[in-house]
């Protein structure tokens, strides 16, 4: 069963054949895991083989293509009417001989669509440059145009259904930040402490189970905090460090990011303490400054002045648009939190804002993911926003 | 620090250069995650934004381009001088101004690689077409050439040191199968038992952690079972039920996968503890069938007529080759035990094979993760085969 109502998912894709009249196209072709559920419900780890939606301004439902073995999963999870499901057989997989695309062409032709002009994202995750090529040999009276992040736009702006389940990841992050606290001590491996935020993001609450964020939890301490992708090692935790925390819950694919720093020891340096109270009190005062009709540039900007004032400077990306979302991001691509992004807040967008100072041998960083609300933004997680002591 | 010895890097490294020259390629950019570890000790999550290793023949070692800030990752991961490690600014991330791939393209400039036959893997993860036109308008005197899976296959054979991480892999699948067995009982909710099986994954064992699969756990049961990629939801597991087990253990990278089948309840049914017994004597006899010299579709063969003894049929993969892989899979996408595969089976190659009957409303399955030896071949993890019963 989707997880909304149908209603609903007619709803995106209306507006997703608003923004393809705006733009042009009669139909687009994507393969980003996270629209095909937007528009369809559909959730499975498929997306390591070649799938895609296709929605089509003179088709009322979208069609969803993947591989045959994967067709049940659509009927149990897509909204979509059965004959609107296709599945190509297993001689299409990881064979030079053809691509999965020749069958999606062939279901184009079939819908006497070959003459249409094909908005196609064109820098997006699990679409291949021979995916493209296969598509543009075999519809060679089609157009080809680029519409990159065309859905991610639509997406932007969370209903109150979306919201909910943002809700309930964010509750899931706040039992996965307090399991990390609690799991972070001298002489615990890495491993280990990682292993129970696992466990703690997928069992969920009594209430609701958690899913798999679509990035692992990152819990760096010593210099790998100045390497911020480097996933864990089985090395213990010593004292005297501090560790960055970046965690999320999720809920049917929905987000809640959240970051903090804590201090293993008794004695954390005072240069820690103080960078900690002045990245809190600039995080604070970003969050009471966000408004409906800001510009995300704005956002930015509100907290590099109170950077300056402290001497420091630092232009770059502090946040940046996410929800809904598979491995390997849960970020959006479209809005961000940085100059020049000229993108109108509003209501009902949701938005990760990670903000973090850094001295020579260990920073500080604290984040918040929240939605615009009619008068300001309120936070999916509620946690103190400190420097978190463990001895 | 890299996790193999230097010299391991460079027999990869001289084994692709003598794969390139025989394609005719002087050099080849492979953004896949696991090949840029196969050849430089590369680890971290980042490729969820444009990244690269690039091989030339006439450059001793390779180089490593990707974001600033995971140059430093690159420095605590790869083996790599650091003059060979280029980290493009935040400006390239995620917008329609400027790709990633220019940066490369100005790397390759600089190197005086602009009039070179280049190697390119067009249906691989994480390199779209976008990032494919940047390089091709970038430099327009290079000659492009689709060298897909060219390092892949360099990866088939197994070394000694990678074969011992697999067996690591199969100590913590073994741990891993047995949580997951303990788990299953009738009320227990899908995603608590997944979320044991996750900290299982991670922890490993006291002699050494684990490290995150490519592939989620699957743990379907009832009507889900046949839709095999559907991750949990919350409900619980009920009584009379068979659930199919599909899971990894993971050490570095290297991967273990393992399937089981347990059934939840006192009293299966006797078809079901009938194609168990079938299918595992089935198993049984392919595994002992598997020697060097054998074409891959030749394992496929032995269980295909094993299966027509019983009068049964099912002409399909039964397996591929896999081990060192990021999300979103950990086959290898080379070698697989399927009809016409003529691969010629050599010790140190790796395989996962996955062996299952189904009937209208469950299936029994079982696989193992192998290598090939002198004579035969070992499993990386010992488990009983068996249908498991769990009240």
């Amino acid at each position: 069963m989707a997880v909304f109502e149908k209603t609903e998912y007619q709803e995106r894709i209306n507006n997703t054949k608003h923004s393809m009249a705006e733009q042009g196209v009669d139909m687009v072709i994507t393969s980003d895991p996270a629209n095909m559920n937007y528009l369809t419900g559909y959730d499975g780890w498929s997306f390591y083989v070649p799938q895609v939606v296709i929605i089509s301004l003179d088709k009322e439902e979208p069609i969803w293509i993947g591989r045959e073995m994967d067709v049940n999963g659509a009927k149990c999870t897509a909204f979509l009417n059965q004959n609107n499901l296709w599945g190509y057989p297993d001689d299409y997989v990881q064979t030079p001989l053809k691509h999965p695309m020749n069958f999606v062409a062939d279901i184009i032709k079939k819908e006497g669509w070959t003459r249409k002009v094909i908005g196609i994202d064109m820098d997006t995750y699990y679409f291949s440059p021979r995916a493209f090529y296969v598509l543009k040999k075999e519809l060679q009276n089609s157009k080809f145009v680029d519409t990159s992040l065309l859905v991610n736009w639509v997406r932007l702006i969370k209903s109150e259904s979306e919201i909910l389940l943002m809700k309930q990841a964010g509750k899931i992050a706040e039992k996965v930040m307090h399991t990390a606290l609690d799991k972070i001590h001298s002489g615990v491996r890495e491993c280990d402490a990682v292993a129970s935020v696992f466990q703690a993001q997928v069992s969920g609450l009594s209430e609701f189970g958690g899913d798999y964020p679509a990035i692992v939890p990152m819990m760096p301490t010593g210099e790998k905090t100045s390497a911020p992708h480097l996933t864990w090692t089985d090395e213990p935790y010593k004292t005297d460090q501090a560790v960055n925390l970046e965690l999320a819950g999720c809920r049917n694919r929905y987000h809640c990011p959240i970051a903090r720093t804590a201090f293993i020891g008794k004695n954390p340096p005072a240069k820690l303490e103080n960078i900690a109270k002045v990245t809190v009190e600039g995080i604070n005062l970003t969050l009471d400054g966000i408004k409906p009709g800001l510009h995300c540039e704005d956002v930015e900007m509100i907290w590099r002045q109170f950077l300056a004032k402290h001497g420091l400077e630092k232009k770059s990306r502090i946040g940046y648009s996410m929800g809904l979302n598979y491995p390997p991001d849960w970020g959006e691509h479209t809005a961000s939190l940085r100059p020049n992004d000229k993108t109108v807040l509003q209501p009902g967008m949701t938005f990760h804002m990670i903000l973090g100072m850094w001295m020579e041998s260990y920073g500080f960083e604290c984040s918040e993911s929240f939605y615009v609300t009619e008068n300001g933004v309120e936070t999916f997680a509620k946690f103190d926003r400190k420097l978190f002591i463990r001895d």
